[in-house]
């Protein structure tokens, strides 16, 4: 089990499914910033389930209580600890399938690699585990907003075959993401993306789908070469979300069709200083910055758990007909469009404090 | 910047273009493993430039030395120095590149991190600095052959818009992917690369590409969640390789578009006990292996330094047609394969050897 | 702020003096472990203020919650989350001392090192930080005792002038040592120290003292040479103990002005194989654990919070006759005991797991 | 093995006493600084065998090469590779020694540890281990110096029972140390000092000793509460040195007898803003620097190998006399001096950036 990350913006996560409380520890956070649980609650109801007929209906309030970490509204630099208590449990929902893996979840894995999990829902391969995630990403993206003026916003971009590439991403606010329940700004295909996860559901499936993602407002510079590279980090990041299957940054694999005559962004002079006129790069080149937005792409699995009968095996090796019960997301990539966006603050924060502390020598130096 | 790598299994590497030698330690390699050069030699030489008509004509022999940490050809537990010493340097073809960062390559963005950059070639962006990361990865890869038979291969799977999906990874060798230069073991399709890339080369132009690889015989329990899932830390480790784009594991992209009940790998029986069907999982559900072969696919973009004239502007904004002299390849994907191997290894290895650390109370208990 | 401590075995620890509450997060911690509050509550309880008329009166229960990591009181191997709650805060006692940095305490360091500090107590610099880690460490010192059968024991050496070197340390017990409040387990001195204690809290001052610790049944094998040798990770979770000013491990300081022929320690044949007639080396040899009891001390200075009035200026840097309120220990060392043991345990635990993820080529190749 | 040293300012040593060399990464050394291999050489020099009838006859010239990292002589941000050759091995020496472990040296507990040790000399427990430690921590000197005009200065406290108080830290300068041979500037002292090594060495016999430092000009707020204080992160360097034993910061064991109204350091009011008129914090209060000299004392046991013959087991525990051939130093404490101050370099070096770190948002705020 591995739940910190971070060089210096440092998080630690804990929490099942069904235990008494899910949450997180932010060490590292610059003291001085205002921050209370105003700041951190919106991106916990974003996540939230039960909020549409498209997710879950399992209803948690998931009101976060800071712990530690800041007197009068202020951050102190002492660590931020952070607590949303467990409520809607229903173990029992779970129990036909203590002898059966799920298909492509992590009951197996899990059990191979501890020799034990938790009986109940996935423990902590469910995504009440990234509660903790999104409220320490909420802390970071207030750091950055406030240091930076940092925008993250992630959104959906497609839904199973239904893709926009209509949305300007110089531009989409959160607001304009959160209009439609399926948080895709480009409202001429969100009503077929919802459909669509609703006729999944009736057919006791699931659907998969892509969130994108982009941070304006990054200043050149940050990222650490050549193993904690910008991209890399946001690589490891997503890939750690629950149902990921990839990541693109800028032209992605579309980029590997190319000649570098075609993809090369050229530099022109911008009003802030040098800038580059088309963005194929995704604001990162050579794992560090350029001052252009950051732009990347996730792509989600569709659901393992599915009510929709499949033939495997349970785990004596006993084929077995498996209808799962609980209560799931057909379609997970709204939910994530605020735990997309809670770890690419995660990463940034950490890239801000580490850019920030190497320039100590210039900084003195510079000085008359 | 940040050169080292791993919890357990760690790497740290150094070295430029253009100064005396690049190289790496590696830290935590366990005690009494067979090991001398000739175990890292034939990796380097993979990589090295100047093997065929397709690459950068550099000339470099990478000779490695094992500077410390073994004894009598076995290793001590001790840290392993490795040393490549740089030879075929030829500074004067960059001057020119001194005033105009080149579009898409890091000059820009190292100049606006650091404040300052290497006067010659890419400094440490350029490819060289993968030499560290290939030695270190061999002994990774010698140690994990040793321990579990683990099987390391990567080849290249599409050049621009040529691509294979003829190649069995259940089987494929290295010795299949080096029959042809491009390193595809598809040999119907392999010559259109390797032609793609000359007339690349011919027009001064380059390429971009995707490399494919299998981790064969990776035992299950393999990977940390949350924040070190196996697959996190693969996106992590594809995406410090310099020019990658995209990373994805298993169905990846093409994931996102299917349901549920066409995604999902039903566990079968099979000789070793559970397995999957199919593999659409990649080899990893919830972050850690499940058994089945893992596999992964990495786009790289096309090369930013060409021959062929770009407009774009100097650091002080002037706009300027540049043309790359010095040397350099065309396409990176076919020396890219041992590259992508040696980070695999390096994941796996220090996986390995976390998960074998969180064996150790069951270890016990389980003794008569 | 750095709260994390671990390399597998890995703590995260939150709380100030006057918040919502104190905990950790114990990241690592093998699965299978049976594990429930009453394996904590007894470190905690030990730790606690109130106890005795030698100690501050400030009442806290100091109850621990597992808030996740466990279930049907068996570790998960997931994150084990920790929450005491702060109770009996009276941030009023306090507020005089806003504008006067207490000599030899926190408030002047943190003020420079943060910008900003806790308008009550100490905030993270007081003593309700160690509950974290006293509750962090009573998990690792059960997995110890169930892997490993270790005993880690510690005990009041020395109170201002008053020492005794008449406890022997291959036997000493927890409830030898809790048999005397001072928590030296030495009858005949424990009733002068608790004297000098009483004297110094009625002189309106404080006293400083000695704890020693000893470590039973620590196989052969464990640190990790060079820079987190067992002795120097030992010496930094001492020196990370509010109030400590030293460390010695085996002959510490004395052991400078002896002679090799004196010193060093030789091996002898014992039951369960080598061992050593003496113990000068406080058994630890290059780093690395050598079989025998490991034995050291830990001085700590007298409390810099006193009644007494003192000289010294304010913020502004006028001269203030400083007289602290709030209440306070008088002598640290007697709850310092079950914190120097959770260091301990916490140091132990991460270094068994180190050893054992070593060991993994070793484990392989011996097998038939 | 754990040879990696720091969170941002990193440090990775390798080699052992009998192989091609030995040497360290500094990855994280802030780029711009002035930096060749005579900033590096001079405490290198002072370390090295074969300066004087009081060390070990062991002749090696120990000259570095920078193999990375500097170009024109100036650092680039990226790491920093340092090589020194090893030159004169005898490793027929040592043959005796393989069948049984010193008393007191590493050769049981590597042994136990890995499985394996090196066949000649101390292998990675040699003192040539060292070098790299020193040549990365002379690079973190001139970092300091160059930043915050930090001076740091050991000397030779106490050999044996011959000790000096004599040294007024606020002024002493290395060469006012290296004015005596065993580099004690209490030159009433040193000869006696010397007198007591060089008869240890005539009866086969080794002896101990005291190594004190001082920190001079380090900045308040240095030091990451509370796992990685400061004087926690001196504590583990120091005793992460060979033969080290003790560690004490300011009032140190001292400190453990004194009273609250004597121990505490009044606050007075100085030319650069507040400080204290007495300094037995030792520089540190709550785990951060104050602005005071950070000072504190390492205790070096007498070396373990000696030739006087000494009763011990072989490995198979068979009684034997071993007197030990090779050569050995009999006190390590004049040529541990600059070896102290290399980790104190590094600890301060790590501290200084994680600081700059922490102060992102005040400077950004604090902007007009």
């Amino acid at each position: 089990m591995s739940s910190q990350w971070g060089t210096l913006f440092r998080v630690s996560t804990f929490g099942e499914s069904h235990c008494y409380g899910v949450g997180a520890t932010v060490d590292g956070c610059p003291p001085g910033l205002a921050l209370t649980e105003d700041d951190i609650q919106p991106q916990l109801s974003r996540r939230r389930p039960g909020q549409s007929a498209i997710a879950t209906p399992r209803n948690e309030a998931d009101q976060v209580r800071i712990l530690s970490g800041t007197e009068n509204g202020v951050t102190l630099g002492t660590p931020i600890g952070l607590l949303v208590r467990n409520q809607d449990q229903r173990p029992g929902d779970y129990q036909d399938m203590r002898r059966v893996p799920r298909p492509s979840h992590a009951d197996y894995s899990y059990q191979m690699k501890y020799g034990i999990r938790a009986s109940s829902g996935g423990g902590r391969s469910s995504a009440r585990e990234t509660i903790g995630r999104v409220a320490a990403g909420a802390i970071a993206d207030k750091f950055l907003q406030t240091a930076f003026g940092i925008e993250i916003v992630a959104w959906v971009q497609a839904v199973g075959e239904r893709v926009t590439h209509e949305v300007d991403h110089t531009t989409v606010t959160r607001a304009e993401v959160d209009q439609t329940i399926i948080r895709c700004p480009d409202t001429r295909v969100a009503p077929g993306m919802e459909a669509d996860i609703r006729a999944a559901r009736e057919a006791g499936d699931s659907i998969g789908g892509v969130v994108m993602c982009v941070c304006r407002n990054v200043p050149a510079g940050w990222g650490e070469p050549v193993f904690d590279k910008l991209e890399a980090m946001l690589a490891r990041a997503m890939l750690s979300i629950p149902a990921t299957k990839g990541f693109e940054i800028g032209s992605g694999f579309a980029g590997s069709t190319m000649r570098g005559s075609q993809h090369n962004d050229p530099f022109v002079m911008k009003a802030h200083g040098l800038g580059t006129s088309s963005n194929r790069s995704g604001g990162v080149q050579g794992g560090i910055s350029n001052g252009e937005p950051v732009v990347f792409r996730v792509a989600f699995k569709p659901p393992a758990t599915i009510s929709r009968p499949q033939s495997t095996v349970d785990f004596d090796g006993n084929a077995v007909e498996l209808a799962a019960a609980g209560r799931h997301d057909p379609c997970v990539v709204n939910r994530a469009v605020p735990i997309v966006e809670a770890m690419a603050a995660l990463v940034l924060a950490d890239s801000a404090l580490r850019q920030h502390a190497s320039t100590l020598l210039r900084s003195i130096t510079q000085q008359p």
